[in-house]
């Protein structure tokens, strides 16, 4: 018998709704390379009035936005810019900033929460010296995937758009230093703060989000700024590939996502914050969740104990044992073994990620077969 | 009354069919940057079995393409790629060689048929002294685009190839220099020479083909090459943000692209060429084409009076007036005017270009209004 | 009256001695870029020999050998450097790796003797994933500037290159990562440690050494590895345009400084730690100093008092006051008042440099003028 | 016995004369870094005076400085700098514009001249499609070292200026495409035209020199330009490498260079066409010169013969024959044999250069060895 699999490890592989599907199967479609894709022309427009920007622009990744804002807001040479060093730019993004744009990233330690030190990042700054490369874009991840989902509070946003609005001498030309947000999953973060996106990207120069990953369409991120600031984004997409020719096939998705998919992003909180509370309850010693700070649809696992890793878990959530089938950890109908894809990325944490497709059936599952492998885990390490 | 648009711009404009939407709306699609979806994995083998390489990379356009292949045959610092001064990679991808892969181009004279003089690409290549950058590719695009679609010699490529070989003091490290083939259009040219793609294909290093010009497909673009090469090739477009999730929905198109598409490109082929022999007809002193040399689904239309230049007639195309309406210079049964869409990129040379959805009537209605625009630039000119 | 300025700001305002003009006089010269220049040759090869390595290469700058020497190594697009966040590399070279050479920086904590930790080192790199860049070199700068001089422990170089060469994981290709060594003051460790340079660049794929800041040459650095380093090197310092006609004139002033200057840096520290005694036998609470870790010619001076910061300290170091010069802080002969030129980088930290020409008796005027100005603070404070 | 040698291969073998020495030894110098060298600082403004431009930059070398160049004007992202295909910077300096810069480089095709069609560039400008790279920059060199030190005419110059300034479709900002001059040799084109180097420069934004060519010094470059201009270089040298320290050694040769050297020139180029006389009025079948042609210090000798290419001339007049010192193809005294270094880049074409250490003696044998060579030719061709 084949098993039923969970898949839990990210939620870009999340799968367009049939909604999604008829939407685009009826798209009226143009060449966008030319401008004259009229469903690319309505997401763009739709996604700048939801944040309350002046233009958006449809790019195949969220690398891709990033990067275009790296390059559009650090146009001059010999530039840096500020990202926290747990932050999907700096990590994951194989180093474009420099490597495509000639940018340095220069790090500052992400605290738990996303964040990092206010006083730090005033003290990192460089404006001047003719040794140093001049900083010109500080970058904010939103929700924060490697911390776990964290919404960034508010009240730190204020302060650090108020540090950098009101500093003279961080605004060597009298203007502030550019502001991105990597908003991948900032729609998380609104549903999670009740508060409209336009909120949260009120103070930044250009945020970028991902319609492929909670919002469950198949391709795609927006990038949101000034109209100056997208049409040099847009010039530059065109250098980096990122031009598509009929792209409203991909964006008929977008639209449907913004309109019914975001209205259930909480859905997806609370099946992360059931699997946090079932976790957390068994009290193990060996696997825990930090429950008070499960802010939106990623749950980090925490393996604590140096003899069983994030690595060897995922691996044992993976696979199904007679053991567990004979205490019926499978599906109640058809009695299948439950295989649970969990990311590890490291040695002491796995991760989780709820998307629109896990039902609460899937949760229950779940749960089920995180509770029989940690008391497995627990079981093996008492001996 | 709107006037009926036929649309000759670019073969890129061209829209995706019912049985591509239908494929579109059914694929089974996963995340591709895990390479998990299994509709891309499909296109990118069907692909590369078709060229008889070992692997296929999609890719959002033609642009990414040909910079990935750039990029992964130039990989040492200081290197330069020799390219025609008429090939697209150096008139329209935005220098991107240069600019986002640090990569000189080195020009040849594109001649009127596309090619370049070999013994001038030898005495071109430099790969010893320490003032010069290496030479570490070679392009050739085909059909080739600015030159109106003509369809390289296969006589020319073995010579090139050929001359690659065959010259130690071309192989510095006993290995001949990259060649790449930028076949946007190649399943053009295979179609106008009655060879497989892969014959035209065979020595090259990589191709690069388009999937959304005259194949219709909405979106993408395919590179093929050895296993090595993708691998590279794979990693450098996550750099460039040209990962996709579940472009399943896009490769479905592709496929179908392939099986259905490509056996009627010569249609397009001769649509072109009844508009060629219409204008060539009329022994215009101003309006003319060189009749001999159409090769596939673009034409040239050479404007040869200093006095009334490519512009001027890409906008008198355009336009509908009152007197062709007179003489039923219009739809048969509505009635409707006929705007021509032309392209002119320069000053004596419009261009038009053939593709799928352009029918046998669009093109009756097509060398109707040329005929008329014709005639009335002649008149105009004789007095 | 004119003061007496002693400039304490760095090494790198050291000037010829008497014997390396002589020299530069005299100096055979050719055209180095033709690879010509026997003095240039000369220094090269005494250099690699110095080192124990293969071959060496004159350069304009320091920054130029650590640029060229990331570029090299970091051959490979999307690849890192890890380096220390107090590093030269990534603080004082406008970002160059990634500006100039398309490579990322990876920052690990300095600690206080300019070491870091080898565990986060250790967990730093990346070998494998598709997200992420590969790692390609690791540098240590040695002695360490920021840090105040300090010289790295050979048992730490020893561990550090112990982890890179036994462990499989951090070896994917079966190659160790390289390592550079930033040795701008690789000297000042020698002398220090009492043992040649070569043991400390032993394990080293490469170093770089300045001429122009303790050993006093008016121009230059050399980097030194092996043959097939340096000629990737040679090669692209000419794209850089470092390559100079008959530098044989600097490099004449370079032979020199190896082989008078190097045995009396021994001088250099003693001065830097009789004033760093000085300062220390004040006990103030205000300005200190870390007496037992000085550790070659760098002296950092700490401002402990967030009412009286670097800046201040330095400008008060530079002025000369009517009470001073009532008590005789001035010169003995001719009753010069005494400015001490000192860098403030910082808000908390000052930091002064000694080199051959400040004597013994500027180092009894600098410790006159130093003692003078700290009772000054600590009366002014203490209020 | 061993030759006398001539080595007419370039005037970058050039070596400092004994002023020039005497001038490095008693150079007063400082931390030019911190912008603090007197001489330095006297070589600039001196530099800038005359070409009355607002402010100078010594750099290393002339591949340098040109670079800095590209990166200052074309400082956007896509841009292109348009460049003869003769020119310096495209055939020799690594591709460094593309390979640092980010720039590309289109050319157009050099005229025997040195100069371009203007009609050409006209049309080569591009400034407003999103698939192309913006045009930010022209490049002249003057005198023209390919083509055989050829000095730009005025009139052409003058043309091209009027071409930019006064074409608003030209400037799509309303501002003028930037003009940099490669001005290696300018001081050699100021010479044959009886100007200042004020007036050849007058229209260009930015002029580079080299003051180690004809001009004798040891090493370096100045590149003049507006103050904003030289700031923005100053800046990016630094990144690449180029700051020096107590570069006053090598700017104490500049100056002499300007004021001994400059008013020689003029020798070098009589003695160059008086080498070009004797080889043209020997009317050799298979060895020649354009001796209207013949600009200033640099003469093209060709070989019309394809038996026998440049490379066998050139190795040829590097050999000393026992029938050439048979007939007193020697030195007058001593009776050593004349060995003639004389450079071959291409297969037709050999060339020489003059400077001051050739003196009028060595030209007399130059030709003698020319004489015996080109008859030996003529009598092996002839059977």
């Amino acid at each position: 018998m084949t098993d039923y699999i969970i898949d839990l490890r990210s939620d870009t592989v999340s799968k367009p709704t049939a909604e999604m599907r008829q939407a685009m199967f009826e798209a009226v479609v143009g060449d966008d390379v030319y401008g004259e894709d009229p469903t690319v022309n309505a997401l763009e427009q739709k996604a700048a009035k939801l944040f309350e920007k002046e233009a958006g622009l449809f790019v195949p990744s969220g690398t891709m936005g990033n990067l275009l804002a790296c390059m559009v807001h650090c146009h001059r040479r010999g530039t840096e810019a500020i990202v926290g060093d747990l932050s999907h730019v700096y990590l994951y993004e194989q180093g474009g900033a420099a490597h495509i744009g000639g940018i340095q990233l220069a790090t500052l330690p992400n605290k738990e929460d996303g964040t990092f030190c206010l006083e730090a990042l005033r003290r990192k700054v460089r404006l001047v010296d003719d040794h140093e490369p001049i900083t010109a874009l500080v970058i904010v991840e939103n929700t924060h995937n490697i911390c776990g989902g964290k919404v960034i509070p508010l009240e730190w946003i204020d302060k650090l758009v108020a540090l950098l609005n009101n500093n003279k001498e961080l605004q060597p030309d009298g203007k502030r230093i550019a502001l991105h947000m990597d908003g991948a999953r900032i729609f998380n973060a609104a549903t999670a703060l009740q508060v409209p996106v336009a909120r949260i990207a009120r103070d930044f120069d250009s945020v970028n989000f991902c319609l492929s990953k909670g919002l469950s369409a198949p391709v795609g991120s927006i990038l949101v700024g000034s109209k100056t600031f997208i049409r040099q984004a847009r010039r530059l997409r065109k250098a980096l590939g990122g031009g598509m020719r009929q792209a409203g096939i991909l964006a008929a998705a977008g639209i449907v996502a913004l309109d019914t998919i975001v209205p259930l992003l909480q859905n997806d909180h609370q099946k992360t914050q059931r699997i946090a509370e079932a976790i957390f309850s068994m009290e193990s010693p060996n696997v825990t969740v930090d429950l008070t700070n499960v802010h939106s649809n990623i749950l980090l696992i925490r393996l604590t104990n140096p003899k069983y890793g994030a690595n060897e878990f995922s691996q044992r959530c993976a696979k199904v044992t007679a053991e567990e089938l004979a205490v019926r950890v499978c599906t109640p109908v058809k009695g299948e073994g439950i295989s649970l894809k969990v990311s590890s990325r490291d040695w002491h944490v796995a991760r989780i990620v709820l998307y629109q497709q896990i039902t609460d059936a899937d949760v229950v599952l779940a749960i089920k077969k995180f509770k029989f492998v940690i008391c497995e885990i627990d079981d093996a390490l008492k001996e």
